[in-house]
């Protein structure tokens, strides 16, 4: 009975595991053949060179240790590290250009990679023209929006300034800003403060005088009377304790802050009894506190990047330090590339809208507050917000597979951020650019999605990926910079 | 081929399924078959008379609608009704004698159904002696002790006097008190403040100097500066949306109450801010508040009591409107059967000890907190808080299933309080006796655990289910009371 193996095989029943390119079933199939067909296509966008720069940067590892693969291996575990050491604080409110960038002059952040005014969305220019009126550089807006295009008012983004700011992102030199230290690593990071008013806020890209008096309002009473409380409590306010208890409160600090904004709000409320504030001032600031949920998001936000700034520059390292967008380009950056930006296009999230809007009048995807994902909260802990899923769409077992799925392309889990509902397992932290390639998987965000016109506001909230290409890219940029190491 | 049909049946291999005794599996065994025991026992502990009754409340309804089933179903879906409709408001912080029962005297209320002071568990003994100390009735333990023995001190449960106790659940005349009243239907409920200081508490059994200063203290500064709060805020604060954001903020509102109780921080804050209160004061208060996680206890208690008082006393039903301990024995009350209660011994809970304690040195379950499970809270929405399993144990998968489980025992789900993790199904609301015997479910009950001796306090906590005793009564009760009626 030494039948061989070929032929024992085609006389019983046949089935087969096809994976990739669907055509090869055809053949199978007609042939009566049971088929199971895989999704799979190879890593690195179908562009062999990635994946021969994949396998140099993962797979091809020396038995002495010393390839490019174990050199980042061993430089994300020192970059990741320092995100799940970090202390981030809120130590201050400070003035934009008086006191924390004094050669600031006419000059405008904004969220995302560097764009220029011709390239820059409607949102975007619409908070460009908002802030300029904001600072009396113009009175009208066709005035401000000369100005804007005449190369007199420079922009960069907030990241290369050390700070962040939600949606637009717009940064003007009068603005207050939260100014969170890591204590740890000693980096700080900046963000303005969100602004009440909903779809009328420069975030979204409103602007008229509604919107500058908010802004003004901001500077007069907010500012001012936060600058109090934090300065009362000694020694700042540490934020990740209230971020880590916040994700057991069902918040992902990132589009929910429902849970963080109250315990900010105790703090405060705590710290403004005692000096001798002024009462009005008090009650209005509080008052803001308790009708913005969101408000913790700017703390948050300025948090996050307080600790990823502090694991930026780690030699070979192949972490996403920064994930940011401008309403047209997504940009990351990687911990061992300097302050390069890798671009790639912005999607249109997914999610839900308001009464009367679709994706059609949705700009792309914006704002710096996917700093929250890239230190391994917003969607990457959504399992601990299954509330969420009301306001960006999608169902509750939606967010536990973030959570899960996110696990695949980060470095590692951090202890000090608990999901509840998945057993209490860390949230997934440390985008490792190899792993989003080599999985096929881009990183998930959440956010709020604004009109594609300036000037109309907020229009939804959903979900939404970072382009493959912008990992493709940095990870070419790695292997040529660092493989003459090896 | 006409096989008749049981010799077919026994030619092929056999397979059966068992019900109840397990002893009818052996002979079936040792033939070969394949038994699948099921572990199922005849509704009604075992107990024939309550299996008819069963039938009769449930199954014996006649085509034209007339039966006692249908009578019952028809006077649950009123009960339920009241329940889904209430809106219970904190309106007031009133003393118990002086301003709500004048002719309190030498009261004491104590949780749970009826008991004496022969009777009475450790802990309750203990708070008993501390609130002798505490009204200055006696001025040393033993002197206290023997007074609570002499037939002077009268004692009532709170839930005869429209109020709810935590834990020993003591409420002595001095006491200021949190009132609460359901808009909808005029119900009023009180209930004591959760007092600071861990296991040195009344409600924990613990006495002397020290608790009797933190009673006075609540007295002298956190009364009257929420009194001055709640009268700030125009026509009460609502409770109802505190508890349902809670729900989607992690809390159970019976042993979790953290976002609930930063919610009543919020408002309280910026009620306290507007007149001119003396500042000492108002951070003590806010001090207290965001110190005990716990808080909100009192107010969701209460809330409860306003909510199930108002379905209580409808004709016919067998909802139950109260599920109270008093540390030796379960009581409900059933809403068609009038003040009677319905007693079973109650169990050690099972769960997590704090270091050095065991369930050795524990007490039987205890407290009138059980109200918020009677009213679909807590134990019943747990599936909402899966960080609370830290705090009594278990996994994030028994919270999902303790509020799966409790939809087969109760009438209905609350549209007004939906769990997030469960694709917002509404909670399970409105125990009814037949569902529980039928089912052979007890319902769930978390809890805080206290020391079996007096003055020792809180060293666990855990769940517990009430026992079925209670049910069974009650039903034979119910059935006899309106069988003439049918």
């Amino acid at each position: 009975m030494n039948t061989p193996r070929a032929s024992g095989l085609l006389a019983s029943e046949l089935a087969a595991v096809t994976l990739g390119v669907s055509g090869l079933d055809t053949g199978l199939q007609r042939n009566g053949a049971t088929v199971l067909h895989l999704d799979w296509q190879p890593p690195g966008n179908d562009d062999p060179g990635v994946a021969w720069d994949l396998a140099r940067a993962t797979h091809d590892r020396s038995t002495d240790g010393k390839s490019l693969g174990f050199a980042i291996d061993r430089a994300n575990a020192e970059a990741v590290g320092r995100v799940l050491q970090a202390e981030p604080t809120w130590v201050d409110v400070a003035l934009a250009a008086r006191e924390i960038w004094p050669a600031m002059g006419r000059t405008l952040l904004h969220a995302g990679p560097p764009i220029s005014w011709a390239e820059m969305c409607g949102p975007m220019r619409g908070a460009i023209i908002g802030a300029i009126l904001y600072e009396n550089w113009a009175t009208t807006a066709d005035e401000a929006k000369k100005l804007a295009g005449s190369g007199e008012v420079r922009f960069a983004p907030c990241h290369e300034w050390g700070a962040v700011g939600p949606m637009c992102g717009i940064i003007s030199p009068s603005m207050p800003l939260v100014v969170v230290e890591n204590r740890v690593h000693g980096t700080r990071a900046f963000a303005p403060f969100m602004e009440a008013g909903g779809a009328r806020t420069l975030r979204f890209g409103a602007f008229g005088d509604d919107v500058s008096s908010g802004l003004k309002w901001i500077e007069r009473v907010l500012a001012p009377t936060l600058k109090t409380a934090v300065t009362a409590m000694d020694g700042g306010l540490p934020l990740k304790p209230i971020m880590a208890q916040a994700l057991h409160m069902s918040d992902d600090v990132h589009n929910r802050n429902t849970a963080a904004t109250l315990m900010l709000l105790r703090y405060v409320a705590e710290a403004l009894i005692r000096p001798g504030m002024r009462k009005d001032l008090v009650a209005e600031t509080l008052g803001t506190l308790r009708s913005d949920d969101m408000f913790f998001l700017s703390f948050s936000m300025a948090a996050c990047k307080a600790t990823m700034d502090a694991a930026h520059g780690v030699r070979f390292s192949s972490m996403v330090t920064a994930m940011a967008r401008n309403g047209v380009n997504v940009g990351i950056r990687v911990s061992g590339l300097d302050n390069e930006w890798f671009i790639g296009r912005a999607d249109v999230p997914v999610g839900l809208y308001l009464p009367g809007f679709s994706e059609k009048q949705a700009n792309p995807d914006i704002g710096d507050s996917a700093i929250t994902e890239t230190s391994g909260l917003g969607a990457f802990a959504m399992a601990a917000a299954p509330a969420m899923v009301q306001f960006v769409g999608g169902t509750p077992q939606d967010a536990l597979r973030y959570s899960r799925e996110m696990a695949r392309v980060t470095i590692t889990r951090n202890p000090g951020f608990t999901l509840p509902a998945l057993d209490f397992v860390g949230s997934p932290v440390g985008i490792d650019i190899r792993k989003v390639i080599d999985e096929g998987m881009r990183p998930v965000i959440n956010t709020a999605i604004a009109h594609k016109e300036p000037g109309m506001g907020i229009i939804g909230a959903g979900i939404v990926q970072a382009p493959m290409q912008c990992f493709t890219t940095a990870l070419q940029t790695l292997v040529a910079k660092y493989a003459a190491f090896e």
